[in-house]
């Protein structure tokens, strides 16, 4: 086998073979495939596209390219959410806790982030001592135990991912249905677990643009998942504006606390109850309304509350946080942003928002920064909201002044119209 | 300027400008662009097309991204003629010492070749003691002083072909219309020469299959050209089979000097006829009829073999040759292949001959390869001979013994039928 044949057979349309991708996949791992061969190869793949049946092959040659999780020590059904990425969405942090005291599993490892949407373990890093590196043994533990893990990738999980990925992200071959499937099909089926809820977010500042992409994008998901006998459903979630109104490390920390204390966004707290509940049926412990009863029911007891304080116990952290919010990190500075014009907000786009937040610093744009889990943004007004002027768009927590330039882009991201939109369910389908 | 936006961009099916592709170009060569993100844009240059304004921009920076040759100093008409690349195509050899002898000036460079299709000047390199790497100055005093000179690559000739011509070889994109151009064109622009004569073949074992393919690109490649300012036609020539009968480096300048004492393979004579013709005509010095006269002129009354002489002898060569030719290198074996089936000759493609004659030592894979100028294969048979079991189809000049393998495959490169194949002329049409 040759991969210059192999190039060349995708740049023409054609379908490779399982055979043919297993040679790349290998050679990129093993070095022997340099990566301008692989560049060219994932561009063709990006313009050609790649059919279901070699999604299929890429992924599960990705899922075996490095080490698997077995979860079959742990009793009970393991079930996992997995996200697209999205401006403010810290919904892992408080569905886990429901869900665990719903009496499902969770053995949840999220990644990190880069870029303007922040990733599930450098927020949970923000709780002072937390520690999010367990090992595989540590994790499977603690989950036996209290029925709860939530940590960073651990072990050498799907090493071809990570390569694929570092170079789509330089050569403009990142918006491909077929690569974005495999990386993170991969990455969710090298874990034992046996539910899985994609939450696939559309709208602007999501990679997908339109709810039918999500769509698409889904149910190739579900196609590639049921293929490895996965027990795998999806909900397509709009992405128009930010999630809940914190954007921020420590700020959305204290937002999923508020939510698991019923004091939650509106908008957030539901998403948390609809996944919460289809994750629960999915898992066919109960039909949908019991599923949503017992939901409600662990945020209204405490229950959850109390799971995610034994959980950041058990993990080093300072668990009297989840009833002292204050014990967060505290950024030096709050401003509160007052608006310049007057009408309803009509537009919010999480992308402004969440570069906003980024040059606050509460995210990295090389694997080298180091964050500030302090600083960030707290909307106080949100799509659909009159503003007159005066009033505060939102709380802007920050460590040094605010530039001319920020302020600007920051009043840039809000648009005002004079008719009061239509605010759509934030859930738009659920797969 | 981004390049990654610049990749996304042509992976959109987008128009690059005249900046972007210099800053692409640029970042090439300096290597601050590296590798593989080059080569995703050769991949989506391959699948999404350049238009001519685009092909034109990638021609001129290539052109200009390195040394340019400035013939201004040779008096009178300076022709070129470049082949799109055929097996046996010894063209040049005979037809260049024609056209010198007839009043115009040549000063060609030729590159060396990989693959099965030899190179010239690795053809003239088989003239004991011939120098072909001659710098500028003894090159356009030569060309001053006799009227001739064959060369080799001298200076640093677009450096950005050299590189980008590595790249597409091993990442599957050498099969793109404005790579081909913006490459063939940029090395013959870079030279000073007035006339240009593109010989474009099309057929099996030609990059491009149809007669139609060649003449999209001739049309391109001449469309380029005049935007330079140059006079510039192409012959669309036919690659159904080998051109001539020789395949191998010093058996083809042997039936060069064939032809040029009259005594050459028909197809070949006629094609050097027609080239010459036709260039003589571009150059504005004859008629068509005074044209044709004056070469034919030079071929009977010998001044075309005297100066080719004179030629190799300036050039250090051993110019005993031209009348002489068992002074090249021979062969230690040389094997009559006999016909195993009879019928008539329908089909004998350039490709697997050229390879065969490569496995024999005649060519190079790799760059630090060494050739055995004295290998290859002589036809005695061509498409529509008529052939009986045991007629000789060819003899073999090698070095070591010819093993099975081989032999299956050279008897496999002749197709037979019953009927007589129409046989075509050569050049299919002139731009």
């Amino acid at each position: 086998m040759n991969i210059i044949e192999i190039i060349e057979k995708k740049k023409d349309g054609k379908e490779l073979t399982e055979e043919e991708i297993s040679f790349w996949i290998d050679g990129l791992c093993d070095g022997t495939i340099p990566d301008y061969q692989s560049s060219a190869l994932l561009m063709a793949i990006c313009i050609n596209g790649m059919s279901d049946e070699e999604t299929f092959y890429l992924t599960r040659k990705m899922t075996y390219s490095g080490d698997t999780l077995d979860f079959s020590m742990i009793d009970g059904i393991k079930v996992d959410k997995h996200s697209s990425g999205g401006v403010g969405d810290k919904t892992s942090i408080a569905l886990m806790p429901i869900l665990a005291s719903c009496g499902v599993k969770v053995a949840k490892m999220s990644g990190g982030a880069l870029g303007f949407m922040g990733g599930t373990v450098d927020k949970l890093s923000s709780i002072p001592g937390m520690n999010v590196f367990l090992d595989t043994e540590d994790l499977i533990r603690q989950v036996q135990e209290i029925g709860i893990a939530m940590v960073g990738q651990t072990g050498d999980l799907c090493p071809a991912d990570k390569k694929i990925y570092a170079l789509r992200d330089v050569t403009g071959t990142v918006n491909s249905l077929p690569l974005i499937v495999s990386s993170i099909m991969s990455k969710k089926l090298a874990c034992g677990d046996d539910v899985i809820l994609l939450d696939v977010k559309f709208g602007d500042g999501s990679a997908m643009k339109t709810v039918e992409d999500a769509e698409q994008l889904a149910k190739l998901m579900i196609s590639v998942g049921k293929q490895f006998g996965k027990n795998i459903g999806a909900c397509l979630t709009s992405m128009e504006q930010p999630l809940g109104n914190a954007v921020g490390n420590a700020l959305e920390v204290k937002e999923a606390i508020d939510t698991l204390h019923g004091k939650g966004p509106k908008d957030f707290t539901q998403l948390v109850i609809d996944s919460g509940t289809e994750l629960l049926v999915r898992a066919g412990l109960y039909d949908e309304e019991e599923a949503h009863r017992r939901v409600m029911d662990a945020i209204e007891s405490g229950k959850a509350a109390e799971l995610l304080k034994t959980m950041i116990d058990k993990q080093g952290g300072d668990s009297r946080v989840v009833d002292d919010t204050s014990i967060l990190p505290q950024a030096p500075y709050v401003t509160e942003m007052k608006a310049t014009e007057e009408g309803y907000i009509v537009q919010l786009p999480g992308q402004p928002i969440g570069e906003l937040s980024m040059a606050l610093g509460a995210g990295r744009t090389s694997a080298e920064d180091t964050i500030d889990y302090s600083v960030g943004i707290v909307l106080n007004k949100k799509v659909g909201d009159y503003v007159s002027k005066g009033d505060t768009l939102a709380y802007v927590h920050h460590n040094r002044p605010l530039d001319d330039v920020w302020i600007d882009k920051f009043h840039r991201s809000f648009v005002y119209g004079d008719e009061k939109p239509q605010i759509k369910s934030l859930i738009a389908e659920i797969l």
